[in-house]
């Protein structure tokens, strides 16, 4: 049976350590869907539209990777896809707890549903939308963190990149 | 002399991790006292009111508990029950280090209170009120995470667990 | 194409931690192979022959899992199996950084080959093989640790378990 | 060439813990700024002003100590005053990451910029400004956390202390 | 019913960080065994014999605490003396991971027994016998990291401490 | 009055790690030295005279750094260079424990010794000499992990790299 995954984040916005893992996972899976969380409790940066427009233009090339937004319980989302895979990175020791504790909260909640981990590459190991975020509403040059597309998506959304 | 230890947290809301503290605190000690703080500065999910009642509904069969609510410092709330022991719960490294800052900040404050650490069961050692909270808001199945009489409130006063 | 992924370690003995990834990891891919390492320079509690009888007897009903030894580099095995996946449990945090530095070290030699990992069951999440042959040795009962069969072999092979 | 070093930091308000990096590391390079960030985005406990007058006070001894505010990028600041070096206090595993995070982020934006780190001396590792600010509204007695001049400061400021 | 806590360690040799331990457990429990324990496969550093006698000396005026040798399983020496608790100091991340899972295995194997942790006062949270250990061999001063009795028994022992 | 930094270790082998914090060390401090530790204790895996010479042969070009060979306490090393400064590498979380560790004790031993801390470039947080001597043993190609220089040393005196 082929095996589709599901790469689930908030992405606000993309960098290039989400990129880099999306490629990666595209390789383990037949099929890969990206998707965007949309919080509705938390103000977000760039909106849903945005944050897929950006992913879908660095995802162009490789047919199986979707981009798709979702809310409500991910495990439901997964279900709703006919996947039993769940893929995210790792960075750093914080991340693992955080992503230990959803893991496991996702197990008793599908048990049939399977979480994967790639360790992000260690050239983008200190690589944060929040690092990104700030980096470019202080007006400085993120160019080095984001694909190019991401960039031009934030200038145009967010004014930023002035200088 | 019988020794009462005071099980501070907000509890908001009390899961089965809380619960088995609570019951393996209540063995090592004369009396137990949780104590439910009431934070005026942040927005709590369950009134101090429905936690108080959840966590004795829990207990009313162990006659060494009360159910108290605090405000103000920890110390002068264990100093106010003539207690010298603080009982907390240790998950995972990440509360490991609040923890530690935690009680080295209430040894200077009352050096002579002793704060004493349970690590949580493995099976729960992925469980929050914070992971409840996410999961009842986005109408998920929580009950695996509380108990029963818990779980009666947080859908009598969050309207919660309709699916 | 079908994947094959490579499950490397020591499994000196195996544990419940270890056979549960063998099983999880066998419905990501197609093929799992579990890979025994041969470690000359330390001496090991169970024989490699011991190890692998163990681990095959664990998963005969299984044909989509085979069960090997191993020598020399990681990267070098799993390129001879024209496999590009490694599959790693992940406990703690000082699993972690340890497992991210031999990951890292292994993408260095091997760019093509991706490390996945998947977080042991928290019932597991306290075993390791040092912890079962501490207790075997120390003559105390650990069959609530090891699958039966590795129980039978650390017997017959140590002498263990007399208590 | 003489080396001036910038310690940036909210210091809101001043710690013993910050005192403490202040002068170990006045003694390691020739001059030392003192960078209390205003982060508009953000509440402060003390105003910039009162936290730089605090500062000012307690290190008014020490003539290869000036104490200025910056806003904007931290590496901009660090190249306007012609220095090289950032210098930052590390009390536990939490702060090491985040650190981490920031000192890379920063060296991809001035790779001139080096970020030397000192452990903060033991008595002081549960440390913070949040601790301090969160004794300080309990009522609580926060003599111990803070230098003379910070205590009086803000007294002055909030009003506090009045148990 | 009368609590007993027993504290097992190597404590080869005790640390001011152990002593403490005990001191403060000893404030907790009605009476605390301090367990030596015989690890037959390490060569160690002081004889058990002496081990024992430097903390009888450190504790000759506390009758609640015994210093007694241990061998085999931790849980069945505990039942041994009709013990239900066992007490571990925590210093750091590292001590925390290998203590949750040595809690834990205990656990499995003696679901009665209790640990309980008390965290290392922070001007110890350095210090570890093998610091002591090191600091002696290369001639260095460590009287400022064990107590006096263990300095003498230390130097009679080792003959360290000539410099 | 001008600053000389020590940077100790044990060197066996260095790797591209060490030199990048020898290079941004010696920009810090007016000089230099890296001292290689002689453990007697512990069977190395070249000799100290091969890791004087590795490194002086990659720091030839820079003045302002010295390579020796230190035993005994690294304080006393200091002292006896008249320096006042120790400059170490934080790769990890495991590395700022032991790393922390170590920098209280010395402090305890040499109040006037600063210990200063630089975080390793993230291309190189994986890389440890244990990784090179591991894949140099197994017959893999670690060019990649070492300076050229290191590398025809250990190729000189392991006979290493033969495949």
């Amino acid at each position: 049976m082929p095996q589709t995954a599901v790469y689930p984040g908030s992405f606000d916005p993309p960098t290039l350590g989400h990129l880099d893992i999306v490629e990666r996972a595209s390789h383990l899976f037949d099929s890969l869907i990206v998707a965007v969380g949309e919080n509705s409790a938390k103000q977000s940066y760039l909106s849903v539209q945005d944050r897929i427009e950006a992913l879908r233009e660095c995802t162009l090339d490789n047919p199986a990777i979707q981009v798709e937004a979702f809310s409500g319980l991910l495990v439901d989302f997964v279900r709703s896809k006919s996947s039993r895979v769940v893929v995210r990175g790792l960075r750093a020791v914080s991340d693992f707890e955080y992503e230990a504790r959803v893991a496991m909260a996702n197990r008793r909640l599908a048990p049939e549903i399977e979480t994967v981990f790639l360790f992000t590459r260690d050239e983008f190991s200190f690589l944060s939308s929040s690092v990104v975020r700030e980096v470019a509403e202080l007006g400085g040059d993120f160019s080095g963190f984001v694909p190019e597309a991401v960039k031009r998506i934030i200038e145009r959304s967010r004014g930023a990149g002035r200088a």
